[in-house]
């Protein structure tokens, strides 16, 4: 029966190579200049000031009373927007079988549609340049900053709202206009979103690609030395930024892929985490004022709504719930050469927004000010490690904003500091392990294995020596 | 900063390559052996039956009055055990935004737990053997079929209930008591069951194994001949087997990986599909008898009870819910050679209880008796096309059972038939793709890219001259 198989020739010119290598020489080759075709770096703060002149914006904190078009529900209390689209504000409800804390409940933001955050790459001088956009976003600490070509959602680009076109939008809808890079549904904040993922897309255009008003061509190598600045990159830039491909060395590492693979996937299987949704009203442990949506101890997060407006006539204002965290974030890889290779050290994290229980974190991930009333044994493992490093350790520094479009203030210091043998062992505790940046870049082709913050990491990672 | 990094050579002697090649050729290596070094696969009837007749099993239709510890939730009407564990029928409402129907209530099995599907192997004259495990569950045809070594919930390995050791158990559970050759959490079936995900495993046992009454040794070529016979190998050893890493050719693609990938993800958020659970009390579509759950339209499925009794009276029997769908399903590839490799069809589908909303299915996957009542374009496509199949085109066929602790005769034939351009063209409807084994089997090493059913034809398919 099986010889009967007859090996037709059919489509042969149509079979082509699984792997294409010149790819990531490509990507590795950009994040090697840092001298662009385009934008010179040194110019690049000139160029941003004057996108920011041509539109202005004020965020104002309002009441939600003043919320146009949000209301909370009579029957939930659940902060939603009239169309039934956007987002929405509700409760969860989370327990868990390990850990200092095993249950908590807390406001969390639905948001079921997958957006586009895309990069639209192309050869200047043969180098791969990246087409980044100065964009507006309420939340973030300078309103402006540097984001993907495209940052839409699916209501955005299938224009349900009949809103403006998004701009180089066709690029990544539509096969055939270019050649894809990376493409990825990776999540986002499990602290505060539920089961949110956005679609991270690097495409190489084909053809000529006219140049917007707020758009620029950048190396690799120039956004590298953008992340090394505060508030400058968005973090929507870094996520997709840290799904490019990058040439591997083909160095070993502390595990084989698939020793890491089997224990990530202990780490996910051993946890019994159970998040449900609830109704935001009367949400244990949180209170609803006229403002603002408070925990009782004063602790993470409270939710805010704005009003934003522009100073420009041509743009309308609107008004917007947000996110505020209390208190700048540490967010840290301790690092270590290990035979030579360097290696980070991974937390498989747990967070209620997750869609599967658990991906790996950064070391460090905490907002310290929330445990300022822990001691000893309670604290978490590596926060004053990190909160303690000696400056000759820290390889790199740097403030970032969360997604300004739904969070306020949310700034986080971005660290990576190299460890030693006593800091921070070969053998480490239950939940962390060592794995390579290589490891972590074959990880982030497919989702839900490595968060958004840690993505941010490696976005850093790549855009320092650390890596090599 | 970055260059008072130092090149500390701690663990050098702990790296190792992050591929290890050897694994896979030596996977293949026993798919290309089938005369195996413990059991004849000439006398593996007679030991499949030996085993029957020391485990003598009887099984029932039972009055749902007449299950023991289970009963209707007062308010949701949700059939529940008292122990609160184990499983749970509920109710689902599915919405989606495409597709023939938009809208459907369904019963779901809800089974947070994560269990293990392990499959031990070791050498045997030089060629790797897997412990087999011959293992009765109430919804399988013949009762007793080919199980992998470990096939455990985490309340049974957790000793939850108390209940008897679980064989060979520490191999999976115990790192370091042997060598990971895949690890990886797979879904369920997403038409039946809720979120549900298995751990899949493969271990190479350090040392000696000592082996108990209801185990044989196996090579893979000798499943491989089992898998041509009906209802021996069963759902929990083909979704393992499926998880093997094969020796990779290096042969090309119709779509590289990146390419394939993208349309995966493209697939995935193109769609809007929202699946709600909802109370099985009064569940539109739905009724409850006294011994059945049905569709007023009398297809799909129904809910049934069953009693298990043991002949043999050191074992005590037991009463449980299960699923029986209505009639045989079908459940094929097509396949084609393209450049003179091989490809399947592959269809992204949405089943409602999928984590994430789509998985890559078989070309077809339908019971036909549900679509009896559909003509022409409304008929789901390449069914007919299956169902009409030219004898001389069909690679392989038998019939296999899905999970027999869960659900009742649910048996399909499961084939892999050749087509041509005007019966599948190169270029497939939307939602369809053509990709290699070689591609699937990259895709299994991690979790919600494919579908149970599409995993067991991907082991048909290892285990026939197709794959090569």
């Amino acid at each position: 029966m099986l010889s009967s198989l007859v090996r037709s020739g059919s489509g042969t010119g149509r079979l082509r190579p699984r792997h294409d290598p010149s790819v990531a020489e490509r990507v590795s080759a950009s994040a090697a200049t840092t001298a662009g075709a385009v934008l010179r770096t040194e110019d690049f703060p000139q160029w941003l000031e004057e996108r920011g002149r041509a539109h202005r914006f004020t965020v104002e904190r309002i009441p939600f009373h003043q919320l146009d078009g949000w209301s909370f529900d009579d029957t939930t209390g659940n902060l939603v927007h009239r169309s039934g689209r956007f987002f929405s504000v509700e409760g969860l409800h989370v327990t868990r079988d390990e850990g200092p804390q095993r249950e908590w409940y807390q406001p969390i933001i639905k948001q079921p549609e997958v957006g586009i955050l895309g990069i639209l790459v192309k050869e200047f001088d043969g180098v791969l340049h990246f087409l980044m956009q100065a964009k507006m976003e309420p939340g973030n600490r300078n309103l402006l900053q540097l984001s993907p070509t495209v940052q839409a959602t699916r209501s955005n680009y299938t224009k349900v709202h009949q809103g403006a076109d998004v701009k180089y939008i066709e690029h990544f809808t539509r096969p055939g206009r270019g050649r894809v890079i990376a493409d990825v549904l990776q999540s986002e904040h499990g602290s505060w979103f539920f089961h949110k993922s956005n679609r991270n897309m690097i495409v190489e255009a084909l053809g000529e690609v006219p140049l917007d008003d707020d758009f620029c061509w950048l190396t690799l190598g120039q956004i590298g030395e953008l992340l090394h600045r505060d508030n400058v990159v968005n973090m929507d830039s870094r996520t997709v930024l840290a799904c490019a491909p990058f040439s591997d060395d083909g160095a070993g590492a502390l595990l084989s892929d698939t020793e890491l693979v089997s224990w990530f996937t202990a780490e996910r299987s051993r946890q019994d985490v159970r998040a449900e949704r609830v109704p935001l009203h009367e949400l244990p442990g949180w209170v609803r004022g006229r403002s603002t949506i408070d925990h009782e101890g004063g602790r993470y997060f409270r939710v805010v709504a704005v009003s934003v407006e522009a100073g420009n006539r041509e743009v309308t204002g609107w008004t917007q719930p947000l996110f505020e965290p209390l208190g700048l974030g540490v967010t840290a890889f301790l690092t270590r050469r290990i035979g030579g290779v360097p290696h980070v050290l991974v937390h498989a994290r747990v967070e209620g927004g997750f869609l599967d229980t658990v991906e790996l974190g950064p070391t460090v991930q905490y907002t310290p000010d929330n445990y300022v009333h822990l001691t000893g044994g309670d604290r978490p493992p590596f926060l004053d490690l990190v909160l303690d490093a000696d400056p000759a350790r820290i390889q790199y520094e740097a403030v970032h904003s969360e997604e300004g479009g739904r969070f306020l203030n949310a700034e986080s210091r971005y660290l990576l500091i190299e460890a030693d043998e006593e800091q921070a062992p070969l053998d480490p505790p239950a939940g962390f392990q060592w794995v390579t940046p290589a490891q972590l870049t074959s990880l982030v082709r497919h989702g839900h294995y490595v968060n958004v913050q840690a993505r941010t990491l490696l976005a850093c990672l790549n855009a320092t020596a650390v890596r090599s």
